[in-house]
C-alpha cells in the first residue's frame, strides 16, 4: 500500500505527441508492457541517464541514438530490462529501433529503446517486434494513463503528474509519468520517467531545465541506495505553445515552477510506493557548511538500515539517526554538541543528548503518523539539503526474496 | 541461529591478566553484564577507536585516559551505550572509573571505561557503582567464557579466539574475545574486541600490529553498513612471555600470523552471528586498479539491499551483483566486457552478460550453500580485496522494529 494519495491526475494532452499502449506479452501474457511515444517534428528532446557504470543496452542504444539524430519515437517495454546481456543485448535493442523506424518511415537513429525488469534475461525478440505495429496503430494523445500502467514493474500503481500554467497569453501543459519501485537511488536519472510539454523550448535549454528539475527531484530520493542499470529521464518539448527562451526570465520562471511541480510529484510518487514502505519520509539537514555535506549526511541517514527498520516500527529512536549522521562522509569533525534533532515539530536531541523538554510519549505520537519529517541542524553553516525516502519493512524483504528483478 | 560453528574456544589464561564477571542489573536484573580486566603492571596497551562522529562518552574517556597513563583497568557494561548522553554521559564514565580506581589503588586515568547496548539513556549510576566491589572480588585469570557472555547485547552467540605460537623457545598466547550483532560496519575498530596476549611487545609495536590486524579483520567486516558510537578494539600484552622485537622478523612474523588468525576468526564469528544472518558470505574483488577501488566495490555489494536479500531467498541473482558494482565509488568507467563474477566455482556472468556455460542448475545448487564466495574479477588491475558479510533476512527486520538498540 502507498503512503498518501497516488491517484493519477486528469493528464493534459501534449501537442505533437501521441501514446500507443499494447501487450507484447514480454513476461506475463496479455500484460499491457509495450508503450511507443510518438513526437512531431517540431520536438526537442534532452534526457539524462544513469551513472551506473554496468549499464543497460537500451541506455547505451538510446545515448548514442540521442547524439546522432532528434527523436521521433521511444520504444519502451517493461519486463525485461536488456541489462546484463552482453553484444546480444545492444543488438536487440538496435533491432528494435530499427523495425519501429522502418514502420513509421524515420531513421533508426530516430527511435530510443528503454527496458526496465529482470536483469541478465535476453529480450524476448519475437514477440516485441511483432507487437510492434499494434502499439503504432494506437497512437492517441489520450494515452497517459495506459503509458504509466505499461511502465510499472513491481510499483502497485500508476505514477502521473500534469500541471498547466500560463506563459504571454499562451496556456504550455505539462504531462509526465514514472516507475519505481526497488533499486532506487537514481543518479543524475530515475529508474524510468518520461516527461513532455508542448512548450516550444530550445535542445539546450531543455537539457539545462531538465538537469536541474532532475537535481532537486528525482536525484533527491532512495528507496534502498541501490542506483539501477536502466535510469532515464526525458524531457520531450514538442514546439506547439509558447516559446520558452533563456533570456525571458519571467516566462523561464513560470514554466521551471511548473517541470519542478510535475517532477517533484512523479519523484516523491516513487517513494511513496517505495517496496514495502509504510512511512513517507522527509530529511532535512540544515546548518551544513556546504550543500555536498547536507546532501551526504541527509542519503546517510536515509540509507540506514537501523534507521529504516525504527521508521518502520514506529520508534522514535534517536540515537540510531544521529549514530547515522555521525559516520557520514565529510563530518568526521563534526561537533555533536551544536547538534539538534526534530521529528516533525518535536525537539529531540539536542547538545550531544536527549533534549530536556522531550518525552517518549511525543515522540511516540510524532511516529503513529504515515508522513514524518526529520530535521537535523548541523550548527555548522548555512547550507541546507532536503530528500525523501521510505521506511524498511518485512514487505521489503519478502518483495526482494520472492521477485527475480 | 549463527552460521557455522560458533563454539567457545578452550581459552588460554594470559599471565598477568585477570577478569571479573559480575551482575549490575544495568537493563535486566541478575544479567551478568559488568566485567572487569586487571593487567599487570608489565602491561602495555594498544586501542583503535570508532570514527563515528557521534561518539559515545566513555570512548572520549578511554580516548583521553590512554593518553595520559597506561592503563590497569578496564571497566566493561552492557546494556546501555552510555552515548547520545551529553555532559552527563561524560561525567558518568569518569565517575564509574574513579570508583574502580578508588577500591583498587590505582589513579582514575590508569581505568578505562567502555559501554554498549541502547543509546540515550542515561547510565543507571547507583547500580553500576554498587556492583564494582563484587566485580574485584571474583578476578580470576580463568575467565574469559564469562567475559565473552557479559559483553553480548543482540549477540546469540559468544565470540572467542585463542591460539598459542611458539617464539623463541617460548610459548606465547593470544586470547580475544568480541561482540556483535547489529551496527556494524566497523571503521578502524569493531563494536567491541579485547585481546590479549602474555608476549612482552612496546607500545608503540603493539599499536602497530594491532593497526594492521584490525585493517585485515574487524575492517573487513559488515552486517548494515552502520557504524556503531562505540566501537573499541583493545590489544593488550602482559610481558610475561617472549619479547616481540620489530627487528626480529622471524618472531614478528609468527607472532603476528598468531594474532591475525585470532582477529580474523572473532570478527567472522560476528559476521556469523549477524542479525538474522542466514548465510556467511565472502566477497572478493580481483583484478582491481588499487586496493581502495577493490575495497569500495567489496563493501558496495556486500552493502546492497538488494544483493543481500536475493542471497537470504538463495537466488543466484547475479544482475543485482553486478548492478550494485556497477554504482561503487571510482568504478564510473569499469569497462563491462571486462568483467567477470563467480559464486564458489561456479561462473556466472562476463563479456558483460551471462556466461555461456552457466545454468540456472548449477547457480541454484551453489545458492544452496549456508558458505558462498562471491568473486568478481575487474580485468583493469592486480589490487584484490575480501569483506566478510551476510544475508538480509525477515529476522534483520524484526530484530531491528522490536529492539530498542
Amino acid at each position: 500500500m502507498p503512503v498518501g494519495d497516488l491517484s493519477l491526475p486528469e493528464f493534459y494532452p501534449i501537442a505533437g505527441l501521441r501514446i500507443g499502449v499494447t501487450s507484447a506479452g514480454i513476461k506475463k501474457p496479455g500484460r499491457q508492457d509495450l508503450v511507443i511515444f510518438e513526437l512531431a517534428e517540431s520536438t526537442q528532446v534532452a534526457a539524462v541517464f544513469t551513472r551506473n557504470a554496468f549499464c543497460a543496452a537500451p541506455v547505451r542504444v538510446a545515448r548514442a541514438h540521442l547524439q546522432a539524430a532528434v527523436p521521433r519515437y521511444l520504444v519502451i517495454n517493461t519486463g525485461n530490462a536488456n541489462a546484463g546481456t552482453g553484444q546480444q543485448g545492444e543488438a536487440d535493442a538496435r533491432a528494435t529501433c530499427a523495425a519501429l523506424a522502418e514502420l513509421t518511415g524515420v531513421s533508426e537513429q530516430q527511435v530510443l529503446p528503454f527496458s526496465t525488469g529482470v536483469i541478465g534475461e535476453p529480450l524476448p525478440m519475437p514477440r516485441l517486434l511483432a507487437a510492434l505495429p499494434q502499439g503504432v496503430a494506437k497512437l492517441d494523445a489520450t494515452h497517459w494513463s495506459e503509458a504509466a500502467q505499461g511502465i510499472m514493474t513491481t510499483d502497485t500503481l500508476p505514477k502521473g503528474a500534469s500541471v498547466r500554467c500560463e506563459i504571454e497569453g499562451q496556456t504550455v501543459h505539462i504531462s509526465g509519468i514514472a516507475k519505481g519501485a526497488g533499486m532506487i537511488k537514481p543518479n543524475m536519472a530515475t529508474m524510468l520517467g518520461f516527461i513532455a510539454t508542448d512548450a516550444q523550448i530550445s535542445q539546450a535549454l531543455l537539457q539545462q531545465l531538465l538537469t536541474e528539475a532532475v537535481n532537486a527531484s528525482f536525484n533527491r530520493i532512495t528507496i534502498d541506495g541501490d542506483t539501477s542499470t536502466n535510469d532515464v529521464c526525458l524531457l520531450m518539448a514538442t514546439g506547439q505553445s509558447a516559446e520558452i527562451k533563456a533570456e525571458d526570465t519571467a516566462a523561464l520562471a513560470s514554466f521551471r515552477d511548473a517541470l519542478r511541480q510535475v517532477m517533484v510529484q512523479l519523484a516523491q510518487a516513487i517513494v511513496r510506493d517505495g517496496e514495502g514502505a509504510t512511512k513517507f519520509v522527509t530529511i532535512q539537514v540544515q546548518g551544513a557548511k556546504s550543500e555536498t555535506e547536507a546532501l551526504e549526511a541527509a542519503f546517510t541517514i536515509a540509507h540506514s538500515p537501523l534507521v529504516k527498520t525504527a521508521l518502520y516500527a514506529s520508534d522514535a529512536n534517536w540515537g540510531r539517526i544521529l549514530a547515522a549522521l555521525g559516520r557520514a562522509p565529510g563530518l568526521e569533525d563534526l561537533d555533536i554538541s551544536q547538534v539538534s534533532l526534530h521529528l516533525n515539530d518535536v525537539l529531540l536531541a539536542e547538545q550531544g543528548g536527549r533534549a530536556a523538554s522531550y518525552t517518549e510519549a511525543a515522540g511516540a505520537a510524532v511516529m503513529q503518523e504515515a508522513e514524518i519529517t526529520i530535521r537535523v541542524h548541523l550548527g555548522r553553516g548555512q547550507a541546507e539539503e532536503t530528500v525523501w525516502t521510505c521506511d524498511f519493512s518485512h514487505d521489503y524483504v519478502s518483495i526482494n526474496a520472492d521477485y527475480r528483478s
